[in-house]
């Protein structure tokens, strides 16, 4: 085997999870073995992703997270259980290769000056997108770097993977929360109905997730709504008024992606129309949308919840199941960089049989990015208003397990890089 | 000691909290302890507080949480960890006794019915208020029974004791979910703005509890708001400025309640004007103000946030100081009731010296209810966008200590009556 030798860097892109710094932590585990071996000679982590390379924002991760050499267990531990990204994160698209050599070159030119052999990408659809232009300008040049992707995003909505780290704590997250919401909402004995909006603009794994109570122990949310079929305010209204005849108390599950037969988001009405740097719609207010018509319509009490950030970041609440994943993810990512692999994502297989299990791989990244894997219909009830058990059956081995997270004075321990 | 024989009835009213179901748990094994030395006869549970008890719409507590006799302490650990409240609630002002004598002759008809001789009442302020009507309406009436309120609330705003259960829970929840939302914010280089609204409508003690992070470990939110003090638009303006000028990722927490000095709330924009039972203003979307006030006067990026429900529902973050101190208070209003108090309200007395201690005793509940305690004018620094150590000091011990949450499948346990 030809092993490639010299220096590695790591960054995390896009929006922050609770599960993404177990997997950075992955990484500098696997870095620091393959370090004792003579094979990478540094880990450097890029601040704020691609940006802080091009500007050699770069710190000496290995040397933060080792004592004379040795894996800082404690430390690694930590950042395991600190959410979002502690390197930073950005939202910058890559140029196309053919359009902007230069973008490239002037990386090639950081990647020169530091000897970095290795580049690891943590981060969802539109990281995997960096690392597919950046490898694919790699195979044309005579610079030798080894380019992989590791996937992260809570919206488990990226191709050719099982599911994705971090998906299974904002799943553990949603359906705990949403559990207790419905104890909250069962308290009063007048009709109220209360809509709780979650994350997901195209794909609706992470609202399906909110239902996991009802496999589990049958009192989770009255109606579920996923954005991979049209909304309906029609047949919502009669949804909630059958709900509604058989008890006060109405929990209803939504995406901030739900849109109507026409194309408009629900919550359209009530934005701006921005967008973001990928051209995505800037979305909010779904479930205040609801609330409104709800008001309007049944004039019952009503109030809506977004959990917004939370979801993301909710480290305290994380899977155990999600962050041993993640850990294992990065590191996988570095001995599959070591053995050759380039281009590629690493991806999740289940195994068959009746108990869960999962191995990892690496997955072509041309074929992944720009993909999105949405909630396939057999997923969803015919009504459109819940998901199946078979839904839940796959989801539920992801939530399973708690961390046992690190507190100091009744607050979890974070670590700041 | 003039022992009072007969049956007990205990209620839940006004908001749910993530201790409430502790406090009742308390109450239930003060009462089967004194069942078994023949005292109390039976434990009643009313459902949905007095509108349940009238009627007489009740369950046997007593033998649904004993085998055999025995408290089942495993049925009542989970009890414990279970949000909201397990015999519901309701939001119903008592008529003054003066005014409508009728209403307390049918309470004590059901009374004498099922021979109750002890009333234990958990709730907030405007349940107080219950116990307070109820208990001077039994002074001049024949029939004996005695009625002892049970502080709950995560306001903290109630008088007359050193904090209200449930409050340290809400707390840890609130200085947790604000410290990972920071955590967050910081992964990005560009400017923006994040407006985490907490409730508490007069009181500020949830939306104090935020900072607690800058006390523990100096990672909080970076701008605090009370209710306590007049908000200016302008100042808040520069305050943000000058945060800005720092870094790029700003955090501020700010109450539901907030009102500029000519008293309108700040959020009143966007509001209906409607009020509840008890004529309070029903209030949302505070920090919706504040995030389109920022996106106009800044332009930066800027979200809003607000912790809704959670905040009081959130049992599996449940400080473990705050659910042992609740089920001590409905241990102690069961022996008080017993020992002859009536028309009283358990309080909690903090001890002096530098180790945390708490000890309970009962105070007179005619001049408790309807009174608000609000944060001193001492906890609050002198600009008015920040709370003193002293304040945050006060709030820590309450927060200390996480439960051992009994999960199945991925998902708390929760009990339901």
């Amino acid at each position: 085997m030809n092993v490639l030798k010299g220096a590695a860097v790591v960054g995390q892109s896009g929006g922050p999870t609770a599960a993404i710094n177990a997997t950075l932590s992955g990484v500098i585990r696997g870095a620091l073995d393959e370090g004792s071996k003579g094979v990478i000679s540094k880990l450097y982590g890029m601040r704020n992703g691609i940006e802080g390379l091009l500007k050699e924002n770069l710190v000496d991760l290995g040397g933060m997270f080792s004592s004379d050499g040795e894996e800082d267990d404690e430390k690694l531990r930590i950042l395991a259980q600190t959410p979002a990204a502690a390197l930073g994160s950005c939202r910058k698209k890559l140029p196309d290769p053919s359009e902007d050599p230069d973008f490239y070159e002037s990386l090639i030119s950081v990647f020169k000056k530091y000897d970095i052999r290795y580049f690891f990408y943590i981060g969802g659809n539109d990281s995997m997108d960096t690392v597919a232009k950046l490898s694919k300008y790699l195979a044309g040049s005579e610079y030798e770097m080894r380019c992989v992707g590791i996937p992260k995003t809570i919206d488990n909505d990226l191709a050719g993977t099982d599911h994705t780290p971090g998906f299974g704590s904002a799943a553990k997250y949603i359906a705990t929360t949403v559990q207790e919401i419905v104890r909250d909402c069962a308290v009063y004995s007048v009709p109220a109905v209360t809509v709780v909006e979650i994350m997901g603009r195209d794909a609706g794994w992470l609202t399906a997730s909110a239902a996991l109570a009802n496999l589990i122990n049958g009192e989770g949310p009255d109606l579920v709504y996923l954005p991979e079929r049209s909304f309906s305010f029609d047949l919502f209204l009669e949804d909630l008024k059958i709900a509604q005849s058989k008890k006060p108390g109405i929990v209803v599950a939504v995406s901030e992606g739900l849109r109507l037969d026409n194309g408009r988001y629900v919550g359209e009405g009530t934005q701006s129309g921005a967008t973001d740097v990928f051209g995505h719609k800037y979305l909010a207010g779904t479930a205040k949308a609801l609330e409104m018509f709800v008001k309007e319509k049944i004039g019952c009490k009503v109030r809506s919840i977004e959990l917004n950030l939370p979801q993301r970041c909710a480290a305290h609440l994380a899977s155990l199941t999600d962050i041993n994943e993640s850990i294992e993810t990065g590191l996988f990512a570095v001995r599959a960089g070591i053995e050759g692999s380039t281009g590629v994502m690493v991806s999740s297989v289940r195994g068959g049989g009746d108990c869960y299990s999962i191995s990892f791989r690496t997955e072509e990244i041309s074929g992944i990015a720009n993909a999105i894997r949405c909630v396939p219909d057999g997923y969803i009830n015919e009504r459109g208003n819940g998901v199946t058990d078979e839904c839940l059956r796959y989801i539920f081995p992801l939530i399973q397990g708690e961390c046992r997270t690190v507190y100091r004075d009744g607050l979890p321990v974070h670590i700041v890089i």
